[in-house]
C-alpha cells in the first residue's frame, strides 16, 4: 500500500518510496540505484546510520525478524524488497497485512532458505544440480555417502552464507563430528561437483514477464567467500545460452519480479550445473555497476517498481575483487589506481572477512 | 576541524563526513559519490527531505546564509564544500570559525559571486573576455553602450542565474527600464559576443596542485537555461588545448581545490572569450556521470578529500538533455528507451523551468 493509503499502481512515479529490508551494502547500493531515478527510498537496519541507511531517506533501525518493524517499514512504502533472502515468513506475513506489495515474491525467498527445498525445486523445474542428500541426523550420513561419494559436503539446510555452517566429511567415521561442527542442525549433504569453473548468470524479470540477463561471470572463491568475478566471462556461444535459459526458467517457475543471481559449476563435459540461487542482488553482479549502462540496482529497482527493464550489454570486461575486512585499508593505494574503481561500503567495523568494498578494474571487451 | 576536534589531516580516509552546503541536485549527485567512496555526507538545507538530504546520514534544515546553520554543519564535518557560488562572507566566516577547511577556497567564490569582479580578474590573468563595463546606475549605461556597441546585455552584478537578472539593451532609450528590469541593482553592462558555439570545460584540482580536465562540451542554452550539453565537442587539437590552458589558468590562478565549471564563447576566429566560471560541479558536466569512469562528483569529492584525481578520458560521447519543469513526466518514456540514461532529482515540485532531472544519450566515440 502506498504511503497515502491507496493500493500502489505500477509502474511507480519517481518520488514513490521503495522499502527496502536490510541496512548492508547490497542496500546501500540498491538505494543509490533508487534515488538516481528519483525514488525515496526508507530502510530497516539493525544499528542506526547502517551502510543503507546512510544514504536513504527513512532509517527505521530494528531487528528484521520483528513483524512489528517490518510492518512499519511497509506501512510507508509503495514496494517492499529485500537485500538478503533469509526473512522470516512471520515478517513476510506483516509486510502483506501491511499492503505493501513484496518483490521478489515470498515464495523465492522460502524456497531459497532452505537448501533441500531449493535444490528439489530445481531438479523438478528440471535443473541439473548436484546430487544431495536430506540430512536430519547424523546416522542418515553414512547410507548418504555411500550414494554420493566421498568426499561430500554438510551444510545447514538453513542460514549458511559465505561458507559458514559447512564441513567436508571425508568419510563415514567423520559423521557425528561433522554434524556436530555445522551446530547439529537439520542439513543437506551434497556431492562434490567436478567442477573446472565457478560462474554465475544475474538475471531479471520485470513485472510484465520480460527478463534480461548480463553476460555470465567467473568467479573465483576462498574459504567460501567470493573473491573475484570476472565479466564477460570467456565461454562458448552455447554456454552463455545455457546460463540464460537456466536463469529463464527460475525466473518463470518462481513467477519472479527483480533481480536474482544464479551459482553455476561448469563441468568437464560443458555441462552446467545450478549450484544455488540467491533471490536478490547479488556479489558477483557489482561488476555491472562500472561494466553496464544500467547495473543490476537500476535493473532490480527498474523491475520492482514496474519500470522497463534497461539494456545489460558490457561497455567493458570487468575484474571485480572483494575488499574484505583490512584490505579496505588499501583504500588511498586503490584510489590512486586510475583502472580501479573503488566502491565502499561505509561500515566502520573492519572484522576479518567482512566485506568492506569491491574495486572494478575495466578492461576494453576483446 | 574533524567531528571529534581533531585537525583535519588529507587525504581523508573513509568513514570522514563530508559538509555540503546546498540540498539540490548537485548536492544529491555529490553525496552520493562520495557514499561510493565510503564518505559520510552531512547536509545543510532549506527544507527536509532536500534532493540531497534524501541520500545523505545528516541533513541540516537552515538557510545557506545562516552563520549558526553554517557553523553547525561545519562543526560536524572534515571538510565543507558548496553546491553553489553564492555563499556569503559570513557564512564562510562561520565554518572557517568552526575549523572546518573549505574547498573551493573562500576566495574562487567570492570572486565569482561579483560579474564585474569576475571578469575583471579573468582578464587580470591573461583570459580574454567579452568587453564589459561597471553599471551602478541607469546614467553609466549610454556611455557604456557607444564602448560596448548594442545591442548589449544587463545583468545584475549579483546572484543572477539560468537567465534571470538579466535584460538586454538595443539602444541608450531603453537604459532606464532595463536598469529597472532587473531590480535597480548595481549591474554589469557586457557587449555582445559574436560567438559561434557556446562551449564549456570541467576541470579539477587536486590539493597537491594536480589538474585534471574532461573533454570539452558543447552547450546550447534557451531563454538562459541550458537545454543540451554534448561531448566531447567536435573541436580542433588547439581549441582543446586552449580550453584546458584557460582553465589551468584559473585553477592555479585561485589556488584552486576541488571541480570547476567554465563557459567560454568560440569566435569565427577560433578564439576562446570566458563567459563566467562556477567555482563547483556544473551542469554541463553531467554527462561525465555515464561518459567516464570517473564523473565530475566524484572527482569533486577526491579533490576536497585530498584523494588523487581520477581518470578524465570518455568512454562514450553523451548528449546530455535537461528535464525542466513538467518535461519529467515522460520519465516513463524515458524509462522505456535503452538509449537513454535518466537521472531524477527527487523534487516534488516541478515548476516551470525548474531543473527536475537529466538525460544521458550514449553513442559510440568516433
Amino acid at each position: 500500500m502506498a504511503a497515502d493509503g491507496r493500493p500502489a499502481v505500477f509502474p511507480l512515479p519517481p518520488g514513490s518510496t521503495i522499502g527496502i529490508v536490510g541496512g548492508g551494502q547490497l542496500g546501500r547500493m540498491l538505494a543509490m540505484a533508487a534515488a538516481r531515478l528519483g525514488f525515496r527510498v526508507a530502510v530497516l537496519a539493525r544499528e542506526a546510520e547502517s551502510p543503507a541507511g546512510q544514504v536513504s531517506a527513512v532509517e527505521i533501525v530494528g531487528d528484521y525478524g520483528d513483524p512489528a518493524a517490518v510492518g512499519r517499514l511497509a506501512a510507508q512504502s509503495d514496494v517492499l524488497t529485500f537485500e538478503f533472502e533469509n526473512v522470516s515468513a512471520a515478517a513476510l506475513a506483516a509486510a502483506e497485512q501491511a499492503g505493501a506489495p513484496i518483490a521478489p515474491p515470498g515464495r523465492a525467498l522460502a524456497v531459497s532458505q532452505d537448501r533441500v527445498e531449493e535444490k528439489s525445486a530445481l531438479n523438478a523445474w528440471g535443473l541439473a544440480t548436484t546430487p544431495f542428500a536430506a540430512i536430519d541426523g547424523p546416522e542418515d550420513i553414512a547410507p548418504a555417502l555411500r550414494r554420493l561419494g566421498a568426499p561430500a559436503l554438510l551444510k545447514t539446510r538453513r542460514e549458511g552464507y559465505d561458507g559458514k555452517g559447512q564441513a567436508w566429511i571425508g568419510g563415514a567415521a567423520e559423521a557425528d563430528a561433522a554434524f556436530a561442527a555445522i551446530g547439529a542442525r537439520p542439513a543437506i549433504l551434497e556431492a562434490k561437483a567436478a567442477f573446472v569453473r565457478e560462474l554465475s548468470v544475474i538475471a531479471a524479470r520485470g513485472r510484465g514477464g520480460e527478463v534480461a540477463a548480463y553476460p555470465v561471470g567467473e568467479n573465483r572463491h576462498e574459504h567460501g567467500i567470493l573473491r573475484t568475478t570476472t565479466a564477460p566471462a570467456r565461454l562458448s556461444p552455447a554456454l552463455q545460452a545455457d546460463a540464460l535459459r537456466i536463469a529463464t526458467t527460475l525466473l518463470e517457475a518462481l513467477d519472479y519480479v527483480g533481480v536474482i543471481g544464479v551459482e553455476l559449476f561448469e563441468l568437464e563435459d560443458g555441462r552446467l550445473l545450478v549450484n544455488e540461487f540467491a533471490p536478490r542482488v547479488h556479489n558477483t553482479g557489482h561488476w555491472t555497476l562500472d561494466g553496464c549502462e544500467v547495473d543490476q540496482f537500476e535493473q532490480h529497482i527498474r523491475a520492482v517498481a514496474g519500470w522497463p527493464l534497461g539494456p545489460t550489454a558490457p561497455l567493458a570486461r570487468v575484474e571485480m575483487s572483494n575488499l574484505l575486512g583490512d584490505e579496505a585499508n588499501d583504500w588511498a593505494v586503490l584510489a590512486a589506481d586510475p583502472k580501479a574503481r573503488l566502491w565502499l561500503y561505509g561500515k566502520r567495523d573492519a572484522a576479518p572477512g567482512r566485506k568492506m568494498g569491491h574495486v572494478n578494474r575495466l578492461s576494453p571487451l576483446t
